[in-house]
Protein backbone atom coordinates (compact mmCIF):
# COMPACT_ATOMS: atom_id res chain seq x y z
CA UNK A 1 0.00 0.00 0.00
CA UNK A 2 1.44 3.38 -0.66
CA UNK A 3 2.17 5.41 2.05
CA UNK A 4 2.08 9.19 2.06
CA UNK A 5 3.16 11.92 4.35
CA UNK A 6 0.72 14.64 5.27
CA UNK A 7 1.61 17.73 6.19
CA UNK A 8 -1.21 19.16 8.04
CA UNK A 9 -2.35 23.23 8.95
CA UNK A 10 -5.52 23.93 11.86
CA UNK A 11 -7.05 25.89 14.04
CA UNK A 12 -7.45 24.43 17.06
CA UNK A 13 -9.89 26.25 18.97
CA UNK A 14 -12.83 23.81 17.48
CA UNK A 15 -10.71 20.55 18.20
CA UNK A 16 -10.71 18.65 21.57
CA UNK A 17 -7.15 18.43 20.59
CA UNK A 18 -5.10 16.15 17.23
CA UNK A 19 -6.15 12.95 18.86
CA UNK A 20 -9.33 11.36 17.99
CA UNK A 21 -11.34 11.30 21.01
CA UNK A 22 -14.95 9.89 21.76
CA UNK A 23 -15.80 13.15 23.42
CA UNK A 24 -15.37 15.54 21.04
CA UNK A 25 -13.85 17.06 17.02
CA UNK A 26 -10.28 16.40 16.64
CA UNK A 27 -8.13 17.33 13.98
CA UNK A 28 -7.27 13.59 13.29
CA UNK A 29 -10.84 12.63 12.93
CA UNK A 30 -10.88 15.61 10.31
CA UNK A 31 -8.51 13.54 8.41
CA UNK A 32 -9.55 10.53 8.61
CA UNK A 33 -12.88 11.57 7.81
CA UNK A 34 -11.84 13.53 4.63
CA UNK A 35 -9.86 10.62 3.65
CA UNK A 36 -12.88 8.17 4.14
CA UNK A 37 -15.04 10.51 1.50
CA UNK A 38 -12.26 10.70 -0.57
CA UNK A 39 -11.27 7.14 -1.24
CA UNK A 40 -14.01 4.84 0.76
CA UNK A 41 -11.42 3.80 3.13
CA UNK A 42 -11.17 3.89 6.86
CA UNK A 43 -7.90 4.42 8.12
CA UNK A 44 -6.01 5.73 11.30
CA UNK A 45 -3.50 7.85 10.34
CA UNK A 46 -0.39 8.26 13.13
CA UNK A 47 0.66 12.10 13.25
CA UNK A 48 4.23 13.32 14.68
CA UNK A 49 2.92 15.07 18.04
CA UNK A 50 -0.20 15.17 20.05
CA UNK A 51 -1.89 18.53 20.41
CA UNK A 52 -4.13 19.29 23.43
CA UNK A 53 -7.31 21.14 22.60
CA UNK A 54 -6.89 25.01 21.44
CA UNK A 55 -3.03 24.36 20.53
CA UNK A 56 -2.64 25.21 16.95
CA UNK A 57 -0.06 23.65 14.30
CA UNK A 58 1.06 25.06 10.61
CA UNK A 59 2.91 22.00 10.02
CA UNK A 60 2.01 18.72 11.97
CA UNK A 61 2.71 15.64 9.84
CA UNK A 62 0.81 12.21 9.68
CA UNK A 63 1.43 9.67 7.32
CA UNK A 64 -1.81 7.63 6.05
CA UNK A 65 -1.96 4.48 3.74
CA UNK A 66 -3.75 4.19 1.17
CA UNK A 67 -5.04 1.43 -0.94
CA UNK A 68 -4.00 3.12 -4.87
CA UNK A 69 -1.76 5.32 -5.47
CA UNK A 70 -2.46 9.53 -5.95
CA UNK A 71 -1.02 12.00 -7.94
CA UNK A 72 0.47 14.06 -4.85
CA UNK A 73 -1.62 17.70 -5.68
CA UNK A 74 -4.68 15.91 -6.45
CA UNK A 75 -4.61 13.97 -2.97
CA UNK A 76 -4.36 17.40 -1.45
CA UNK A 77 -6.62 19.05 -3.08
CA UNK A 78 -9.40 16.41 -3.34
CA UNK A 79 -8.58 16.42 0.84
CA UNK A 80 -9.00 20.23 0.77
CA UNK A 81 -11.95 20.13 -1.06
CA UNK A 82 -13.79 17.13 1.44
CA UNK A 83 -12.16 19.49 4.32
CA UNK A 84 -13.76 22.52 3.41
CA UNK A 85 -16.95 20.73 2.36
CA UNK A 86 -17.32 19.75 6.36
CA UNK A 87 -16.54 23.16 7.57
CA UNK A 88 -13.51 21.88 9.20
CA UNK A 89 -10.38 24.39 10.23
CA UNK A 90 -7.60 21.27 8.73
CA UNK A 91 -5.70 21.62 5.81
CA UNK A 92 -3.90 19.69 4.07
CA UNK A 93 -0.32 21.82 3.12
CA UNK A 94 1.78 19.24 1.30
CA UNK A 95 0.91 15.25 0.40
CA UNK A 96 4.25 13.63 -0.40
CA UNK A 97 4.17 9.84 -1.18
CA UNK A 98 7.14 8.08 1.04
CA UNK A 99 8.75 4.68 1.55
CA UNK A 100 7.27 2.15 4.03
CA UNK A 101 9.88 3.05 6.09
CA UNK A 102 8.62 6.34 6.93
CA UNK A 103 6.59 6.93 10.02
CA UNK A 104 5.78 10.47 11.25
CA UNK A 105 6.07 9.72 14.99
CA UNK A 106 9.16 7.73 14.54
CA UNK A 107 10.99 8.72 12.08
CA UNK A 108 11.20 12.30 14.04
CA UNK A 109 14.10 13.38 14.72
CA UNK A 110 13.20 17.31 15.40
CA UNK A 111 9.86 18.70 16.27
CA UNK A 112 9.64 22.62 16.15
CA UNK A 113 7.14 24.64 18.48
CA UNK A 114 6.23 28.09 19.07
CA UNK A 115 4.52 30.02 21.49
CA UNK A 116 3.01 33.27 20.92
CA UNK A 117 2.26 35.87 24.09
CA UNK A 118 1.32 39.38 23.05
CA UNK A 119 1.87 41.40 25.73
CA UNK A 120 -0.51 45.00 26.13
CA UNK A 121 -3.01 46.53 28.11
CA UNK A 122 -6.11 46.08 25.66
CA UNK A 123 -7.63 42.33 25.24
CA UNK A 124 -7.42 40.61 21.71
CA UNK A 125 -10.07 41.21 19.03
CA UNK A 126 -7.90 40.17 16.14
CA UNK A 127 -5.69 37.77 17.68
CA UNK A 128 -8.47 36.15 20.28
CA UNK A 129 -7.55 32.59 20.48
CA UNK A 130 -4.03 32.86 18.65
CA UNK A 131 -2.22 33.73 21.16
CA UNK A 132 -1.89 34.21 25.06
CA UNK A 133 -2.94 37.89 26.20
CA UNK A 134 -0.44 38.92 28.99
CA UNK A 135 -1.53 42.79 30.63
CA UNK A 136 1.34 42.81 32.30
CA UNK A 137 4.72 44.64 30.65
CA UNK A 138 7.25 41.63 29.65
CA UNK A 139 11.24 42.05 30.14
CA UNK A 140 11.82 38.94 26.86
CA UNK A 141 15.49 39.64 27.83
CA UNK A 142 14.57 38.29 31.36
CA UNK A 143 12.77 35.44 29.64
CA UNK A 144 14.97 34.37 27.42
CA UNK A 145 18.28 34.17 30.40
CA UNK A 146 15.92 32.13 32.04
CA UNK A 147 14.88 30.12 29.15
CA UNK A 148 18.74 29.17 28.41
CA UNK A 149 18.87 26.73 32.26
CA UNK A 150 16.09 24.81 30.30
CA UNK A 151 18.19 24.42 27.64
CA UNK A 152 19.96 20.82 27.36
CA UNK A 153 19.39 17.19 28.46
CA UNK A 154 17.83 17.45 32.11
CA UNK A 155 14.97 15.46 34.13
CA UNK A 156 11.81 17.65 33.22
CA UNK A 157 9.62 16.63 35.95
CA UNK A 158 9.04 19.58 37.02
CA UNK A 159 7.71 20.70 33.73
CA UNK A 160 5.71 17.61 32.41
CA UNK A 161 1.73 17.20 32.80
CA UNK A 162 0.64 15.15 36.11
CA UNK A 163 -1.04 13.08 32.51
CA UNK A 164 2.13 12.63 30.85
CA UNK A 165 2.57 8.99 29.64
CA UNK A 166 6.13 8.94 28.49
CA UNK A 167 8.30 6.55 30.64
CA UNK A 168 11.36 8.95 30.74
CA UNK A 169 10.90 12.51 32.10
CA UNK A 170 14.52 13.31 30.35
CA UNK A 171 14.87 15.08 27.35
CA UNK A 172 16.80 17.37 25.64
CA UNK A 173 15.70 20.89 24.59
CA UNK A 174 18.06 22.19 21.67
CA UNK A 175 16.89 25.70 21.57
CA UNK A 176 14.56 27.99 23.62
CA UNK A 177 14.79 31.60 22.44
CA UNK A 178 12.54 33.88 23.23
CA UNK A 179 12.47 37.39 20.73
CA UNK A 180 10.21 40.25 20.94
CA UNK A 181 8.47 42.33 17.89
CA UNK A 182 6.40 45.18 19.12
CA UNK A 183 3.77 43.82 21.48
CA UNK A 184 4.31 40.10 19.77
CA UNK A 185 6.79 37.75 22.12
CA UNK A 186 7.69 34.53 20.77
CA UNK A 187 9.39 31.67 22.43
CA UNK A 188 10.76 29.23 19.93
CA UNK A 189 11.01 25.76 21.37
CA UNK A 190 13.01 22.61 19.36
CA UNK A 191 13.52 19.05 20.33
CA UNK A 192 13.68 15.79 19.27
CA UNK A 193 10.55 15.44 21.28
CA UNK A 194 8.58 16.89 24.57
CA UNK A 195 6.83 15.88 27.34
CA UNK A 196 3.25 16.83 27.53
CA UNK A 197 2.51 20.39 28.57
CA UNK A 198 6.18 20.55 28.73
CA UNK A 199 6.14 23.57 26.50
CA UNK A 200 2.82 25.63 28.23
CA UNK A 201 4.58 24.78 31.61
CA UNK A 202 7.76 26.71 30.11
CA UNK A 203 6.15 29.61 28.96
CA UNK A 204 4.01 29.57 31.89
CA UNK A 205 7.38 30.08 33.87
CA UNK A 206 8.80 32.15 31.58
CA UNK A 207 6.07 34.66 32.05
CA UNK A 208 6.87 35.29 35.55
CA UNK A 209 10.89 35.49 35.01
CA UNK A 210 9.53 38.17 32.35
CA UNK A 211 7.20 39.71 35.40
CA UNK A 212 10.35 40.25 37.50
CA UNK A 213 9.25 37.70 39.84
CA UNK A 214 11.36 34.72 38.97
CA UNK A 215 15.07 35.15 38.40
CA UNK A 216 17.09 33.20 36.52
CA UNK A 217 17.88 30.89 40.25
CA UNK A 218 14.24 30.50 40.75
CA UNK A 219 14.10 28.75 37.07
CA UNK A 220 16.89 26.47 38.05
CA UNK A 221 15.96 25.86 41.56
CA UNK A 222 12.23 24.66 39.67
CA UNK A 223 14.14 22.86 37.40
CA UNK A 224 16.28 20.85 39.98
CA UNK A 225 13.35 20.45 42.12
CA UNK A 226 11.87 17.90 39.65
CA UNK A 227 8.68 17.97 41.39
CA UNK A 228 5.62 19.60 39.31
CA UNK A 229 4.63 21.49 42.01
CA UNK A 230 7.88 23.62 41.57
CA UNK A 231 6.26 24.83 38.24
CA UNK A 232 5.24 27.64 37.26
CA UNK A 233 1.49 28.12 36.38
CA UNK A 234 0.97 26.36 32.80
CA UNK A 235 0.42 28.78 29.96
CA UNK A 236 -3.23 28.50 27.91
CA UNK A 237 -2.98 26.25 24.18
CA UNK A 238 -4.30 29.60 22.50
CA UNK A 239 -0.44 30.62 21.98
CA UNK A 240 1.02 27.39 21.41
CA UNK A 241 1.85 26.13 17.40
CA UNK A 242 3.30 22.98 16.94
CA UNK A 243 5.56 24.22 13.74
CA UNK A 244 7.79 21.73 11.99
CA UNK A 245 8.59 18.22 12.23
CA UNK A 246 12.35 17.69 10.66
CA UNK A 247 12.75 13.63 9.17
CA UNK B 1 -18.30 67.91 27.44
CA UNK B 2 -14.85 65.96 27.28
CA UNK B 3 -14.05 64.61 24.29
CA UNK B 4 -12.40 61.59 24.22
CA UNK B 5 -10.26 59.81 20.81
CA UNK B 6 -10.79 55.90 21.45
CA UNK B 7 -8.03 53.95 19.18
CA UNK B 8 -10.33 50.79 18.07
CA UNK B 9 -9.45 47.58 16.79
CA UNK B 10 -11.72 45.13 15.59
CA UNK B 11 -12.60 41.40 13.93
CA UNK B 12 -14.89 42.46 11.24
CA UNK B 13 -16.14 39.00 10.30
CA UNK B 14 -18.96 39.56 12.68
CA UNK B 15 -20.20 42.99 11.83
CA UNK B 16 -22.04 44.47 9.15
CA UNK B 17 -19.06 46.97 8.95
CA UNK B 18 -17.65 49.93 11.29
CA UNK B 19 -20.89 52.41 10.63
CA UNK B 20 -24.19 51.47 12.55
CA UNK B 21 -26.88 49.96 10.32
CA UNK B 22 -30.56 48.46 10.55
CA UNK B 23 -29.57 45.44 9.01
CA UNK B 24 -26.99 44.04 11.69
CA UNK B 25 -24.16 44.33 14.22
CA UNK B 26 -21.73 46.92 13.62
CA UNK B 27 -18.49 47.73 15.42
CA UNK B 28 -19.43 51.88 15.83
CA UNK B 29 -22.64 50.26 17.68
CA UNK B 30 -20.44 47.74 19.98
CA UNK B 31 -18.51 50.98 21.50
CA UNK B 32 -21.99 53.33 21.77
CA UNK B 33 -23.36 49.91 23.27
CA UNK B 34 -20.57 49.90 25.66
CA UNK B 35 -20.57 53.18 26.46
CA UNK B 36 -23.99 53.21 27.16
CA UNK B 37 -23.60 50.43 29.34
CA UNK B 38 -21.10 52.44 31.22
CA UNK B 39 -21.93 55.72 31.83
CA UNK B 40 -25.66 55.62 31.23
CA UNK B 41 -25.10 57.44 28.12
CA UNK B 42 -26.61 57.35 24.91
CA UNK B 43 -23.98 58.79 22.40
CA UNK B 44 -23.11 59.11 18.72
CA UNK B 45 -19.35 58.39 17.62
CA UNK B 46 -17.90 59.46 14.72
CA UNK B 47 -15.19 57.11 13.07
CA UNK B 48 -12.52 58.17 11.01
CA UNK B 49 -13.14 55.90 8.11
CA UNK B 50 -16.05 53.23 6.85
CA UNK B 51 -15.07 49.89 6.93
CA UNK B 52 -17.22 47.22 4.84
CA UNK B 53 -18.46 44.12 6.33
CA UNK B 54 -15.55 41.99 7.07
CA UNK B 55 -12.93 44.28 6.81
CA UNK B 56 -10.58 44.70 9.93
CA UNK B 57 -9.19 47.55 11.96
CA UNK B 58 -6.05 47.59 14.08
CA UNK B 59 -6.04 51.69 14.23
CA UNK B 60 -9.71 52.85 14.04
CA UNK B 61 -10.05 56.12 15.43
CA UNK B 62 -13.20 57.76 16.55
CA UNK B 63 -14.42 60.36 19.06
CA UNK B 64 -17.04 60.86 21.67
CA UNK B 65 -18.50 63.08 23.78
CA UNK B 66 -19.13 61.99 27.33
CA UNK B 67 -21.05 64.08 29.95
CA UNK B 68 -18.01 63.93 32.71
CA UNK B 69 -14.22 63.54 33.11
CA UNK B 70 -12.85 59.78 33.20
CA UNK B 71 -9.01 58.62 34.19
CA UNK B 72 -8.11 57.29 30.75
CA UNK B 73 -6.88 54.06 31.51
CA UNK B 74 -10.12 53.85 33.84
CA UNK B 75 -12.30 54.66 30.50
CA UNK B 76 -10.43 52.17 28.35
CA UNK B 77 -10.41 49.15 30.55
CA UNK B 78 -13.72 50.16 31.51
CA UNK B 79 -14.95 49.70 28.01
CA UNK B 80 -13.36 47.04 27.28
CA UNK B 81 -14.77 45.06 29.96
CA UNK B 82 -18.12 45.50 28.61
CA UNK B 83 -17.34 44.59 25.56
CA UNK B 84 -16.00 41.56 26.14
CA UNK B 85 -19.20 40.65 28.78
CA UNK B 86 -21.26 41.75 25.52
CA UNK B 87 -19.41 38.89 23.71
CA UNK B 88 -17.89 41.97 20.92
CA UNK B 89 -14.45 41.49 18.95
CA UNK B 90 -13.58 45.21 19.52
CA UNK B 91 -11.72 46.25 21.67
CA UNK B 92 -10.27 50.15 23.06
CA UNK B 93 -6.60 50.16 22.90
CA UNK B 94 -6.25 53.69 23.50
CA UNK B 95 -8.46 55.99 25.14
CA UNK B 96 -6.88 59.93 25.25
CA UNK B 97 -8.91 62.70 26.19
CA UNK B 98 -8.22 65.69 23.61
CA UNK B 99 -9.51 69.21 22.76
CA UNK B 100 -13.05 69.88 21.34
CA UNK B 101 -11.71 70.90 18.34
CA UNK B 102 -10.76 67.32 17.49
CA UNK B 103 -12.85 65.77 14.90
CA UNK B 104 -11.36 61.58 14.05
CA UNK B 105 -12.79 62.23 10.92
CA UNK B 106 -12.27 66.08 9.45
CA UNK B 107 -8.62 66.35 11.80
CA UNK B 108 -7.37 63.50 10.13
CA UNK B 109 -4.15 64.51 7.56
CA UNK B 110 -3.68 60.54 6.72
CA UNK B 111 -4.80 56.81 6.37
CA UNK B 112 -2.53 53.71 6.34
CA UNK B 113 -4.62 50.60 5.57
CA UNK B 114 -3.14 47.23 4.61
CA UNK B 115 -4.00 44.61 2.69
CA UNK B 116 -3.02 41.14 2.71
CA UNK B 117 -3.05 38.12 0.76
CA UNK B 118 -1.49 34.46 1.06
CA UNK B 119 -0.44 33.21 -2.01
CA UNK B 120 -0.26 29.13 -1.79
CA UNK B 121 -1.51 26.03 -3.44
CA UNK B 122 -3.33 25.22 0.43
CA UNK B 123 -6.24 27.15 1.49
CA UNK B 124 -6.03 28.87 4.78
CA UNK B 125 -6.75 27.36 8.35
CA UNK B 126 -5.32 30.01 10.85
CA UNK B 127 -6.03 32.70 8.53
CA UNK B 128 -9.13 31.99 6.99
CA UNK B 129 -11.00 35.15 7.32
CA UNK B 130 -8.37 37.16 7.99
CA UNK B 131 -6.05 37.31 4.25
CA UNK B 132 -6.96 36.71 0.46
CA UNK B 133 -6.60 33.15 -0.30
CA UNK B 134 -4.85 33.17 -3.73
CA UNK B 135 -4.20 29.88 -4.92
CA UNK B 136 -2.31 30.92 -7.83
CA UNK B 137 1.73 32.32 -7.65
CA UNK B 138 1.99 36.22 -7.58
CA UNK B 139 4.70 38.39 -8.58
CA UNK B 140 4.79 40.54 -6.04
CA UNK B 141 7.46 42.96 -7.81
CA UNK B 142 5.18 43.05 -10.77
CA UNK B 143 2.55 43.99 -8.73
CA UNK B 144 4.56 46.57 -6.86
CA UNK B 145 5.41 47.86 -10.54
CA UNK B 146 1.49 48.41 -11.76
CA UNK B 147 0.99 50.20 -8.40
CA UNK B 148 3.34 52.85 -8.94
CA UNK B 149 0.59 53.92 -11.65
CA UNK B 150 -1.45 54.34 -8.92
CA UNK B 151 0.17 57.08 -6.94
CA UNK B 152 -0.23 60.40 -7.15
CA UNK B 153 -2.86 62.55 -7.60
CA UNK B 154 -5.52 61.00 -10.13
CA UNK B 155 -9.08 60.57 -11.06
CA UNK B 156 -9.97 57.37 -9.68
CA UNK B 157 -13.38 56.84 -10.94
CA UNK B 158 -12.70 53.52 -11.96
CA UNK B 159 -11.07 52.26 -8.88
CA UNK B 160 -14.44 52.91 -6.45
CA UNK B 161 -17.78 51.71 -6.12
CA UNK B 162 -20.54 52.94 -7.62
CA UNK B 163 -21.99 53.67 -4.11
CA UNK B 164 -19.00 55.66 -3.61
CA UNK B 165 -20.69 59.20 -1.57
CA UNK B 166 -17.65 61.23 -2.55
CA UNK B 167 -18.10 64.27 -4.42
CA UNK B 168 -14.88 64.06 -6.33
CA UNK B 169 -13.39 60.87 -7.80
CA UNK B 170 -9.88 63.07 -7.26
CA UNK B 171 -7.48 61.33 -4.59
CA UNK B 172 -3.99 62.14 -3.94
CA UNK B 173 -2.27 58.25 -2.82
CA UNK B 174 0.87 58.88 -1.45
CA UNK B 175 2.22 55.36 -1.13
CA UNK B 176 1.19 52.29 -2.54
CA UNK B 177 3.88 49.15 -2.02
CA UNK B 178 3.75 45.41 -2.28
CA UNK B 179 6.07 43.55 -0.29
CA UNK B 180 6.02 39.72 0.33
CA UNK B 181 7.42 37.67 3.22
CA UNK B 182 7.18 33.74 2.00
CA UNK B 183 3.60 33.12 1.56
CA UNK B 184 1.85 36.50 2.97
CA UNK B 185 1.77 39.11 0.40
CA UNK B 186 1.06 42.83 1.64
CA UNK B 187 -0.36 46.14 -0.11
CA UNK B 188 0.32 48.90 2.10
CA UNK B 189 -1.69 51.65 1.09
CA UNK B 190 -1.36 55.53 2.39
CA UNK B 191 -3.26 58.36 1.32
CA UNK B 192 -5.06 61.41 3.32
CA UNK B 193 -8.35 59.59 2.29
CA UNK B 194 -10.00 56.71 0.17
CA UNK B 195 -12.79 56.17 -1.93
CA UNK B 196 -15.54 53.47 -1.21
CA UNK B 197 -14.21 50.00 -2.59
CA UNK B 198 -11.09 51.79 -3.38
CA UNK B 199 -8.07 50.10 -1.80
CA UNK B 200 -10.01 46.01 -2.41
CA UNK B 201 -10.06 47.74 -6.21
CA UNK B 202 -6.18 48.55 -6.03
CA UNK B 203 -5.76 44.80 -4.41
CA UNK B 204 -7.98 43.17 -6.97
CA UNK B 205 -6.39 45.01 -10.59
CA UNK B 206 -2.93 44.19 -8.59
CA UNK B 207 -3.41 40.74 -8.50
CA UNK B 208 -4.24 40.81 -12.26
CA UNK B 209 -0.74 42.37 -12.48
CA UNK B 210 1.12 39.17 -10.07
CA UNK B 211 -0.68 36.61 -12.24
CA UNK B 212 0.98 37.98 -15.43
CA UNK B 213 -2.86 39.01 -16.82
CA UNK B 214 -1.75 42.59 -16.60
CA UNK B 215 0.99 44.63 -17.36
CA UNK B 216 2.04 48.36 -16.17
CA UNK B 217 0.14 49.65 -19.20
CA UNK B 218 -2.56 47.89 -18.37
CA UNK B 219 -3.48 49.26 -15.29
CA UNK B 220 -2.33 53.03 -16.18
CA UNK B 221 -5.03 52.08 -19.23
CA UNK B 222 -7.62 51.18 -16.86
CA UNK B 223 -6.96 54.37 -14.61
CA UNK B 224 -7.32 57.31 -17.73
CA UNK B 225 -10.22 55.24 -18.52
CA UNK B 226 -12.35 56.87 -15.51
CA UNK B 227 -14.78 54.04 -15.81
CA UNK B 228 -15.92 51.38 -13.36
CA UNK B 229 -16.08 48.74 -15.72
CA UNK B 230 -12.44 48.94 -16.26
CA UNK B 231 -11.14 48.01 -12.95
CA UNK B 232 -10.01 44.32 -12.27
CA UNK B 233 -11.92 42.39 -10.01
CA UNK B 234 -12.47 43.89 -6.16
CA UNK B 235 -10.81 42.12 -3.64
CA UNK B 236 -12.98 40.74 -1.15
CA UNK B 237 -13.04 42.15 2.20
CA UNK B 238 -10.96 40.51 4.66
CA UNK B 239 -8.28 40.81 3.51
CA UNK B 240 -8.13 44.29 4.42
CA UNK B 241 -7.05 46.32 7.80
CA UNK B 242 -7.34 49.98 8.81
CA UNK B 243 -4.41 50.55 10.50
CA UNK B 244 -4.04 53.82 11.72
CA UNK B 245 -4.90 57.49 11.31
CA UNK B 246 -2.35 60.68 11.32
CA UNK B 247 -3.33 63.90 13.14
Amino acid sequence: MPRYRLVIEYDGTPYVGWQRQENGPSAQGAVEKAILSLTGETVSIRGAGRTDSGVHAMGQVAHADLLREWQEHTLRNALNAHLAQAGERVVILEATQVDDGFDARFSAVRRHYLYRIISRRAPLALEAKRAWFVAKPLDHEAMHAAAQVLVGKHDFTTFRSAHCQANSPVRTIDRLDVTRTGELIEIRATAQSFLHNQIRSFAGTLKLAGEGKWGVDDVRTALEARDRKACGPVAPPEGLYFMQVDY
